[in-house]
This record gives structure tokens, sequence and C-alpha cells, in this order.
């Protein structure tokens, strides 16, 4: 399966997989750096099979058999589908399920315990809606999607194929808009949607609101973390990653293949260009050209940010001398 | 309906509204800003009407009919009611919903499927609770309330009339406080409850924790986003906005009318003063003065710390220099 | 009960604790601190009885008694639980609940309206589930434990006993985990566990991953608040703190008792020795070492992170002097 060569008891049989160091005989284990051949020589009796690389092919430790490979890890992903196939897909429609008027049904959906259908709700082929996921009415969720217990979908949400949202999440929430009238702060109507398309995974209680007028929109083949913030208007293209806690304010647009890393902030109104990267807790209240990786609050280009960075731990063991001798220079000059 | 002067086919009938680049005849759109005339031009047959502003009341484009208004976007939020009538709140207490005992229900509720009130719970008249919302024991909920799918009130929370809370929102959970003895964190009872006044509008996944002896409270015509957290024995004032992600620790008083801005921090115990603004991301450790403007981490008059911020980036060109400089100086010295 | 001394009426009877400044003659207050003795002065008829320090015995105020003790607060927890008893534990099974093939159900469970159950599913003695909690397939909660309203437990998580987990916390859930190829951000089967072990609290709407082989895991004692995020393969140790909004990347390793404040950021695969501390908003970007406290953004240890953060605020007001001088100086050596 891995296309590796064989040491030792080529019969070894595993049926599970675990870490160097609470490896067991019916485990599966990896072995990719040296940094770890300690927790490997540790273990006795140790794994059943452990994937190693040549250049540890022969560091000391105990397994029934060792497959030598070129990229264990890769190895390890490649082999963990036979070792744990995803849960079997039962499909049906729980009795306590709660269906509103002219809801749609594609074949061999799984409908959880409790789940709520919105009038006009359409759910495609395939997909599994676990414990108690609410859809609005008029919100359509298309082929082979997964969506884990507890979600929200607002009213007219629409999601591709092939997408899973995780537990929690709430997709075409109202937007945050107000405007300040009459001594109150009145608030805007949202009419757009939200859009997902294919192939977005979404994490554990984010949530993404629905557009104002326009619509709130995640390109095909992004990939959201939990708690992430996405704002009415905004605009994900294709390909993208936003890890955990990152927010983004309104009407931003985020162009394809950019990765956003946790707890990033990004202000109204900006353009994240093509491919760029920013780190974590960035701050961003401007546009960020296409391939660039930006840092720091308020963010700026990497290099720039650490450079400034560097600078500012540096001041302090210089400030003194600096004001002494602005004094004695402006002193000269009197 | 906007009191604008029209232009063209004055009987053009729209159904809905679409972005210019969207709309077709059914739509109706708008254009205010000249930036976005290219699209008004690129778009045919166009939309059946557009409200655009005076001086783009003959920019080149399609359309049946314009609508010549002094502020399109404040016509568009005009219409919008009309064209999209709220959801028609159908009373009524789905079978599925489980009453406590002594619940008290106003007129016209709209109690939806899995709805839980616990003993003692009050919904006022005209409040729809949707899917899966759980009330606690004796948790009281005004008139024209809306609380949208799988929101938790904790028990004894009291929420006043007209007011939104998003789906997943917790309110009146425990405060974080503890007490380190014996070799372990203790548990500090919290007694307190968590009050929200009238017209609040509270995001999807927002936390807002009860007071531990004192209550926390939310102030009349405060709006919070998503993922925002209140912590125990908050007082926030009246007209507040808190925009996604904000986090907000114990016994911090946010007077009237301020405004925090996405992702800000505000540590324990100190006091926003009435009006001030805090920039996103800002890190606020210490009071604001009324008014004010604050930005950074930590948090600085936004002046003050936009200069600072300048003077960093500014700083790498130039430090080498100082370096060299105070050898030099210092050797002159020696 | 708090061995102090009574002063005036021994008889006084109160129901309820309420803080000085809304204290009524069936309330418990106290007064610990001289800044709150106006507060005290101003209120008549004014409490019950006023746990007072004694260095304020004879401050002026109304109460129909006082009674003096070294510590007014903690003499204020020690008597809550008899004001406030926890509502009463009502073993049984809701006719709404749904489970699963082969669940596990301890002594005097406690299982709400609309909970599900996955196959395999435990639940240990005299543990509470309220409504519509979710245990996915073979989830494993101890005994004594309290899972509040919402929260889902991905298959396979494990609980200790004497945790409690607040409404809408997902714990177990698959970790951001992707590898591209093939033009596509290719999933990584997540197939460790989450441990949450004893006695440990979980705040509102917090979602901690799974493990991708190892697994995840929440140290004993460990208190963790609000929107929390907690990565894959993350190892807190115990009697940690963890406040709100706190994200931690994956394989991060926090050792025993470390306190993080609120939306501090740990970036993947660093250690925070142990006891170490962190500032709120802090951004860690390296290891802590055991025992300190750091701050900023990137972090350093606490004390460098002021002076630097210091001279950057005064820099502003010399940087001027100090250009003119390098242009004098370098002109000088010209």
């Amino acid at each position: 399966m891995v296309g590796g060569t064989v040491q030792g008891d080529a019969t070894a049989v595993v049926s599970a997989v675990a870490p160097l160091d609470r490896a067991e005989p019916h485990h599966l284990t990896f072995l990719a750096n040296a940094r770890y051949a300690p927790l490997f020589a540790a273990r006795t009796p140790g794994a059943g099979v452990v994937l190693v690389a040549p250049a540890l092919a022969d560091a000391p430790g105990h397994a029934r058999a060792r497959v030598v490979v070129a990229n264990p890890h890769d190895a390890m992903l490649a082999v963990l589908p036979s070792l744990y196939p995803p849960p079997a897909h039962v499909p049906g429609v729980h009795p306590t399920a709660v269906l509103g008027r002219g809801v749609r049904l594609g074949a061999d959906v799984a409908i959880g315990p409790g789940v709520v259908l919105g009038d006009g709700a359409q759910v495609g082929a395939g997909t599994a809606l676990d414990a108690h996921v609410v859809l609005g009415a008029g919100a359509i969720v298309g082929d082979a999607c997964h969506l884990f217990s507890h979600v929200t979908l607002y009213p007219g949400t629409r999601v591709g194929h092939r997408v899973r949202i995780h537990a929690g999440a709430r997709i075409g929430s109202d937007g945050f808009g107000y405007v300040y009238r009459n001594g109150i702060h009145d608030k805007i109507p949202h009419v757009g949607r939200c859009v997902v398309e294919d192939d977005v995974e979404i994490g554990a209680n984010t949530t993404i609101d629905r557009g104002s007028i326009d619509d709130t929109v995640i390109g095909a083949g992004t990939k959201i973390d939990n708690l992430v913030h996405v704002a009415h208007n905004v605009r994900i293209g294709r390909l993208c990653l936003l890890m955990a806690q990152v927010g983004i304010a309104g009407s931003v647009r985020v162009e394809d293949g950019c990765v956003l890393a946790g707890q990033v902030g990004v202000a109204g109104h900006h353009t994240i260009g093509r491919g760029a990267r920013l780190a974590a807790q960035a701050g961003v209240f401007g546009d960020v050209p296409a391939g660039e990786t930006w840092s720091g609050y308020p963010a700026r280009p990497h290099r720039e940010a650490l450079r400034a960075q560097a600078a500012m731990f540096r001041l302090p063991a210089i400030i003194r001398g600096l004001e002494r001798l602005l004094r004695t220079s402006s002193g000269g000059e009197a």
C-alpha cells in the first residue's frame, strides 16, 4: 500500500495507529525524524509495524516489522482510511425530525434526531444532517454534505456539494449593520444571502453572516477553522485557509489561495490579494498585495514588521543614551 | 416612497434588490458613487429601476427607469421593508416543545420545535422562540422578542422587550471565577443574574456571563455582534456597539454610546467613558476617558498610538546610525 | 458560620445577597474596602447583615447587624452555598431523549429533553445532561458531571469525573489539518481522541479539537473560559487557567499551573513551561520558560515588553531630533 521495503516479520497485523510512545503490538506507528528516535528505542515490546524513513532504517528500537518508506508521515496518512473507515452513512429520516411544507430530500439522505427543516428547504442526495441541525426556510444544501450537530442555516442560505459544517456553526445570520437616527441604532435589513460553494469545510461554532443586499460568498475548496467570524458581504475566494478565531469585517475581499493564521483581523472593505499570507494575530487595516506575507499590528510586510519589532526591543537599551545625547546636542546648539 | 424624480418608464415594476453587477429587469438597484458607474454601464438589459444620485443622473447605463434621489443608499434602505416583508409571525406552541411547571406564555407567542422552557420561565406577548431554544428555570423574556435557534438562557436570566438574540448565543452562563486553595481552583458560586434591557440585539454564538453577586447588565438599545464575550459583573450602558469577537473581562464598565471595534479586549475592572471609541484589536489595560478614541496594544489615545507606530516603522532605518553615534559619543566622553 | 463578631441585632435574618448599593433588609452584603464605604453610608434602611472588615467595623452606615470578620469577601463566599443551594438533581431520562444501541447509563443520571446518545455512549453515575446535549458514538462521560444545554461531544471523546461543560461547547471536533496536493486542500483524517480529565470546567461555546493520531488532552483541575479554541494534539497540564477567547494552535504543550489571560494566542508546537503566565492578548511565537510572565506581540518577558512599549511611546518625541542629529553626524563624517 505504501510502496516500502519490509524488514522483520512481514505477517505482522495492526488494527490501529498510535504515536511512538504509546505504540503496542497491534499498532502501526511511524518514525520520520531522528528527534523522536529515543521514543522508539525506549518502547518495548513496541509497535507491530513502524513506518521508518530510510536514514533511520537501522535506528535501535522494537517492532515486529519495519517498513522503510521515503516519507513515513505521508505513508501513514495513506493507510489511515483503511484502518479507520469513516462511519457508515445510514440513510433515513429520524421520526423526531420536523419537516416543513415543500421540503425536498434527495436520495439516501440521513436526517438525524431533532433536525428541523423549514418550509421549502432542500437537502441533496447522500447528505447527512446530524442531530438538531436547523435549516431555515428555503435553505438549500447540496449532495454528499455533512452538517454536524446543532448547525444553523438561516433562511435562504445556499450550500454546495461535499461541504462539511461542524457543530454549532451559524451560517447566514444577519450582518451587523445599523444606522444611527432618531436616537437609536436603526437596524439595516439584511436581504442578501450566504453562499457556500463546493468542497468547503467550516469549523465548530464559526459564524458567517448573510449579505445586506449582495451575497456573502465562501469560494470552492476553502477551509475555515473553529470560531471564525466572517461578516456581511465578504467574498472569500477559492482554496483559502482561515485558521481559528480569524475575524473578517464587512465587504472584505479575500482572493484565491490566501492563508490567514489564527486570530488575524481584517478591517472592513479591504482586499487581500491572491495568495497572500497573514501571520497569526495580524491586524490588517489596508489592502495586502497578492503573494505577500504580512504580520504585526498594524500589519506590514513581514520583513518590515520583524525589523521594526527587533528595533523596538533594542530600543530601551539605547534610549537613555539617546536622550542624553539629544540634550547635549541641543544644548550645544543653543 | 423615496421622494425622487423618475426618468424613463414610470411603470417599471421590481420585486427584489440586487447590486449593479447582478441586476436584472425585475431588480431594484442603486448607483451612489462614480466608482461603480462602470458596473452600471456594463450591464444589459440592466435593472428595472436604479436609484441614482443627482451627480450621476446621466451616467451611461441601462435600466427601464431611473429615480434620482439625494441619497440612493438611504432610499434603498427605505424601500427594503416593502420588498422584503419580515417572515410572518405564526403564533402557536409546537407539539415537540417541552414546558416546565409554572411556565407563563403571553399572547401570540410562537414557540418552535424542540424548545425547552424550564420551570417558571416566562415569555412575553408576540415573542418568537425558534427551534431548540432553551430557557432555564425562572428565565424571563419580554414582549416582541425574537430568539433564533439554539439560544440558551441560563436560569434566572432577564431579557427586556424587542430584543433579538441570534443563534447559539449563551446568556447568563457562570462567570470564570475561582479561588486557589487546598491545591485546587475552587469555584466561586455565581448567584447574580444577567439582565438584557430593551431593544438590544445580540449576535450568533456570543456569550454573556451572569454576575457573581451583582448582575451583568446590557443597557437598552445596545447592539452586540457575533462571538463576543462579556464576563461577569460587566455593565454595558445604552446604545453601545460591540463588534465581532470583542472580549470584556470581569467588572468592566462601558458607559453609554461607546463603540468597540472587532477583537478589542478590555482588562478587568476598568471603565470606558461615555461615547469613547476603541479601534479594532485594541488591548485596553486602563480607564479610557469619555469621548476619546483609543487604539493599539497597550491602547493609547489614537493619535499617540499612530505616532508611536509610525516612529517604530522608521526606527530600523536609523537605529544602526544611532548605535554608531552612541559608541562614538560615549567613546568621546571616556 | 464565618467566625466573626456580631454587632447589632443578632436575630437579623437574610435570604439573599446583594452588593452594598442595592442591599435591602433581607440581604446579606459585605464591606471589605474603604473605597466602598460611601455606598454603605448612603443606603437606608440598608442590609439586614453586613460582613465588615475590622478596620471598617465602625464605618458609618445602616444595617440591622454587622459581623466583623478578617476577610469579608471570603466569608461571603463561605455563606453562599447555604443561601443558594444548587438546583436539585432530579434523576431520570426524559421521554424525548434518543438513546442509541448499547448505551450505558450509571445510577441516578439526569438526561434532559432532546438529548441524543450515540451508539455505545456511556454516562456515569449522578451525571446531568441538560436539554439537547449530543454525545457521539462511543463517547464516555464520567460520574457527577454536568453538561449544560446544546453541548456536543464528538464520537470517542472521553470526559472524566466532576467535569462541567457549559452550553454550546464542542469537544472532539476534527482538527484543522490539510495537505495541499493535486490542486486541493486534502483533508487529513483525525483518528485521535479528545480526553478531558477529572474536575475540569469548560466555558460556553468553547471548541476543543480531537487529535490527528495522538490525543488532545485537558489535564485534571484545569479551568477553561468561554469561546476558547484548543487545536489538535494540544496537551494542557493540570490546574491551568485559560481565559476567554484564548487560542492555542496545534501540538502546543501547556504545562501544569499555567495562566493564559484573555485573547492570548499561542502558535503551533511550542511549550509553555510549568507555572508560566501570559498577559492578555499576548501573541506567543516561541517557548516560554517555566515560571515566567510574558506579554506583548510578539510576546517577550513582561518587564522587557513593558520597557520596549514605554520606549516606543517616548520615541516620537525624540525621533525628529535623532534624525537631525544623524544628518549632522553623517554630514560631519563626510
